[in-house]
């Protein structure tokens, strides 16, 4: 398939048919590969702090995922967690791109605390195409792809309707930035939101799976600080699908770049979500 | 059976055999009018607060479970949560008691977010007999019976051996209080344990679903106050069959009754955890 994809005749389910096809199988295939590890020893190296590791399988499944990409579609370019963590820089060009997270809950996966994720997400012109998540103990596969809707193993997803934060089930993560004074933000944020009586607040240590439950209804509401693009790609594309709205922390747009995100079924809760949240400063994944 | 079960002939699997088959069957039975429930559209009413929630399926599930329960063994005595909520005292007595939680995980069920379980605990002579916990939509069966091993699923449980809390991955629970000073208890020892350098902190919304995490070595700790003796009762069977502590967040022997609890995969986990704590003071069960 060339870059833009013009001169290929489009098959039924839209240009990048075959991209999209090749992510749900290599997304299945680590997915058995993560499901056996866990039911294996692990040696565990840590990344920047403690409570960011990365193990064997998170490289071992971030190269076959790139690997076999990189084969089938030689000039598509590529943003994956661990080459980045190893250096490789984070620059979303207008060239088809494939963004990779082999093991989104990686403390998860270490301590073998089963919800663990696969996420690839797929990007053309700097705009989201599709993104394929597929929760690995619990053989859950989640799809979305730009104007065709959001599914779950075959079931259509849809966010939640709610607007009234005292309604709400709001998910977050605590980010790798343990330091005392992100720390201090981190759980002001949290106590802002229970202030405001949010029903509840889960903290469940995948980013990924907890956007998916909030593109299913599970949940109305989640933010976080400290995220990357990884984590965010394909499940912005699962949340749109749905019918949900996924905003930078300020209420405007989605940066895909700037390690911080809302999400939620209806605008109205996204934007009582951001206006009570402090800002945790991150950096950007594209200055890194 | 008889109240202590002496006249009887012992059955292969012990004098409560016949009680555990019974809580096995009803978990299963629960859970499937959980599954349906969870479907379908829901009326909600509200307990004591909103983020503690009642529905008409917590209701006609307990009613199923105590209703069979006091059909097939009518001299025993029962503690469950929506009759405690609607009045009936807690007392544990030494007749054979059964302590019942029909959804753990209210909030959760409410928002259909997939953690939800029913929770049986069974006490002769004020000891926890057997524990059976049945996660609803994941359909995992968790069981432990005194001296004779935890299970899920049939595959045998055990805890993880981690004493650093530095390597830890620490499960709580918010607790049903949300005025200011409770709020800032909690957050406060969530930060105590982050300062710790705990791996991370996961808030689930299902205290039974936790403490099974726990006894299955996915998570080597969990704290919680303003818990009740139905959230715990079934687990703490499942953790110390599983090889794990369940103690009194003073570090003392745990107290059923007391609405606090800390329960580690080892006894210098859960001492190191109790120590860290600062106490949150919801009353006890049994003077309610």
């Amino acid at each position: 398939m060339k870059p833009n994809g013009e001169d290929e005749e489009a098959p039924a389910g839209g240009p990048w048919e075959e991209c999209f096809e090749a992510a749900v199988q290599l997304a299945l295939r680590a997915g058995q590969i993560i499901r056996k590890a866990l039911s294996e020893e692990k040696r565990v190296s840590t990344k920047t702090s403690a409570a960011d590791l990365v193990t064997e399988t998170d490289h071992l499944v971030e190269g076959l995922i790139i690997s076999e990409l990189q084969k089938r579609f030689p000039s598509h370019r590529f943003i994956a967690e661990e080459a980045a963590a190893a250096g490789a820089k984070c620059v979303l060009t207008p060239s088809p791109t494939w963004i990779v997270d082999p093991i989104d809950g990686t403390c998860n996966f270490v301590h073998r605390f089963p919800t663990v994720a696969v996420s690839i997400g797929f990007a053309v012109n700097q705009e989201l195409e599709f993104g394929v998540i597929y929760h690995c103990t619990e053989e859950r596969l989640y799809t979305g792809r730009r104007g065709q809707g959001a599914f779950c193993n075959g079931q259509r997803l849809r966010v939640s309707g709610e607007t009234d934060i005292s309604k709400a089930l709001v998910l977050t993560e605590i980010g790798p930035k343990r330091d005392p004074a992100t720390l201090k933000l981190f759980l002001s944020n949290m106590e802002r939101l229970l202030h405001a009586k949010a029903h509840g607040v889960r903290v469940i240590g995948s980013s990924t799976l907890a956007l998916c439950h909030l593109a299913s209804g599970a949940a109305d509401a989640y933010y976080q600080f400290g995220l990357h693009c990884w984590d965010l790609a394909a499940a912005t594309v699962i949340i749109r699908e749905a019918g949900g709205i996924v905003m930078d922390t300020s209420g405007g747009p989605l940066d895909l770049m700037s390690c911080r995100v809302v999400a939620a079924g209806t605008r109205e809760m996204a934007t009582l979500i951001a206006q009570a949240l402090q800002t945790i400063n991150y950096g950007r994944d594209d200055e890194k």
